[in-house]
């Protein structure tokens, strides 16, 4: 994984967005030696600020245009709501047999928001490195974030072959394994993942913060086992998530129904105190954790070596 | 934590169930010395061997009256569904000034079940010791579960106050925090903290598993990242859950009622792109977490050395 190459893998790379994500993969380019100049771009300045001190690019920008510029890979990593603006504002400085990518949690959004402003010639790897933590910001990055993680990518049919070869070899230097997908599939399967979990830990955090004074004060004192796990789900940052659901509204829609008419169906078992139907539901999800500590997917994600996670 | 008494605070204690949280009990009765002799009593002699030959105690029998015959403590640690029996079976054979108490996540069913059958003399000091894996069995526990957690503890009314404070005592040893409250109140608390979290774990993971084949799989794989949390929670012992929501219906519908109207709630402002909404309900949901980490209750429980957890 930390092999330098010979001369770099991009020659020149724009990063859009300097979060968590993008952060994470500017340490790892970095690391291998995979890019000869990285250009930042961000909102505000204070985040360029922080970003260069961290050492993390050569020059830095709030002007997509600008950033993008003689750039062979650019990767975008803001909020989705963002794209279509940072879209528009880079479109006319992308040279030819650039490769446009994203880190997205949302892919169909993607394609369809981005790909009418890309010049022609101007390649689009829409993916989706399946990897995080509650935090946020340059300085919540750590190169070892994404190791052992999954990044599903989900070219738009007719995409160069060899483009998206490139953003394979990319992730893979990252530690991590490739699955391609269809764009509408990875949303069905994050929104179950993913989206609705998340929603889900919002809510129940919520409802527990609107419980009267002494009792909420309760709650938070007894948070262990169960709740606190919500907790650090409900911190992720909001104004990704926001975009995640008003992005992928169909498939979490989809996923919210069955959810709620599986929730009603246990809460009439438990009015009607039908204790086989209770154990048969909970036997039953004791055998999907079972798969999932076979896929390996147990493992959190490891501690940043500068970061308390 | 370790100081051996001169001699043990319990002549003899009798532990009625010795799955994960009787069992890490026990480990802490023998670290500490805080018992002269402990009886154990389970339904199978198959789980008694197993709990004798990890040297859990002193004395094993299938029949509680036998285990409690002159016990100065009984601690019943089985499904809050087998107490009935448990009380039942035991309660001609308790000593005068025996003190009765439990382990079990729901408090006001424990003082109406038991109650009724325990003789004149005999204290009844319901306890919850908030702590646990999603493992299950003798072999699960281990002595350092319960440090720094919170014990919960209910007495009804007029209980004898020596009796309380040598419970008190004992879950001290075992490192934990005390707290007293009322049974009806413990059980909201946990129903917002604990057990509508759990039913909501477990219904995501049912949800994930009735998806058609291909996108179930998929689910497994990609589970990473929200869902994984899920599955550990929901890999909870079935009958103990089973018996959770029964007991404790009322409370357990009562927040479930308010959940799902907020659940609601966000999935209409999901479907009316109601970006403001959500964000501001992502970002109070932030501070709470920040009041969990500051509670300290953001601390996983520690690895048992001899279990992977």
């Amino acid at each position: 994984m930390s092999e330098k190459a010979t001369s770099p893998m991009f020659a020149r790379v724009a990063l859009i967005g300097i979060g968590l994500i993008n952060s994470s993969l500017a340490r790892v380019l970095r690391r291998d030696g995979l890019a000869g100049h990285i250009a930042i771009c961000a909102r505000t300045r204070a985040t360029l600020d922080k970003a260069m001190a961290l050492g993390l690019a050569d020059s830095a920008t709030i002007d997509p245009g600008v950033a993008v510029q003689d750039a062979d890979l650019v990767v975008i990593g803001t909020p989705l709501g963002a794209y279509a603006d940072v879209a528009q504002n880079m479109a006319s400085n992308l040279k030819a047999g650039c490769i446009v990518t994203d880190v997205g949690s949302v892919k169909e959004a993607v394609i369809r928001t981005v790909a009418p402003h890309l010049p022609q010639g101007v390649h689009l790897v829409p993916a989706h490195p399946v990897a995080g933590t509650e935090h946020s910001g340059p300085e919540a990055g750590f190169a070892e974030l994404f190791e052992n993680r999954w990044c599903i990518i989900t070219p738009p049919a007719g995409t160069d072959p060899a483009a998206v070869e490139r953003v394979v070899e990319l992730w893979r230097h990252a530690g991590m394994k490739i699955q391609m997908m269809e764009a509408e599939r990875h949303d069905k399967v994050l929104a179950i993942t993913s989206h609705v979990p998340h929603l889900i830990a919002y809510t129940i955090v919520g409802t527990a913060t609107d419980l009267e004074g002494d009792l909420r004060d309760e709650v938070i004192k007894f948070s262990a086992g169960g709740f606190r796990d919500f907790t650090r789900i409900a911190a992720s940052d909001p104004t990704m998530w926001r975009d995640i659901f008003l992005t992928n509204k169909e498939a979490v829609l989809e996923m919210l129904g069955r959810f709620s008419e599986d929730l009603i169906a246990l809460r009439r078992a438990i009015r009607r105190d039908e204790g086989q139907t209770l154990y048969d539901v909970f036997s039953r999800t004791r055998q999907i954790r079972r798969g999932v500590i076979d896929a390996q997917q147990h493992i959190p994600p490891k501690s940043p070596k500068n970061n308390a996670g």
